[in-house]
């Protein structure tokens, strides 16, 4: 056993079952929507994101009020709102002077939710 | 209007509402739970491993069948497994030479659906 190496992620018969492997095949996500479910974990995989959806978990908020929550600047609020929006995690509408933002839909409320379980699941 | 600002995303009036703000800062996440999260999903946030968890979710896979599906070298997969298992989202057993691996609890498979329902209803 070579130093460093963790022989518990490896086969150490390689020969393979060519009907699961060929089902698997068939069902398995194609490149491209692999590259777009990763990008879409890629903008959640920052903590002041993270932090703007839990906030946006409990209601709408304004750009000022989500500053004025998270103790950070609009503008750089607004920096962060956009990679959101541009994933379509969040979604906004304009009430006069206002600008309110909430999560795009259930499923990003449910995408939050299931990793916050399983993240205090320790 | 300058040129390149997006006004859409910061709220002409900036008063606050003292009360809905501290509300929501009660209940926001706080720095650590939100750096955990933000790991996870970072660990989600790459096309092979977002792969690897399509077809575990399909069913529990040795890793010579999942480097067979993917056409890729068991130790590529052994790589992108070891920080999938970092972070508790895929999980082991071996059974005498093989090592069979599967996603970790019903979390991650909720996770991993609510993601692409979400890329996929575009």
């Amino acid at each position: 056993m070579k130093p460093g190496v963790d022989i518990s992620a490896e086969c150490e018969f390689s020969g393979t079952d060519g009907a699961r492997v060929q089902e698997t095949q068939g069902k398995l996500l194609d490149d491209l929507t692999a590259s777009k479910l990763a990008r879409t974990f890629k903008a959640l995989s920052d903590p002041t994101r993270v932090r703007i959806l839990s906030a946006l978990s409990q209601r709408e908020l304004c750009v000022h009020e989500l500053a004025a929550s998270l103790e950070m600047s609009q503008s750089a609020i607004s920096h962060q709102l956009h990679t959101l929006r541009d994933m379509r995690l969040v979604r906004f509408r304009k009430e006069g002077r206002h600008v309110y933002y909430a999560l795009d839909d259930e499923h990003i409320e449910v995408l939050f939710q299931c990793g916050l379980d399983h993240v205090e699941h320790e």
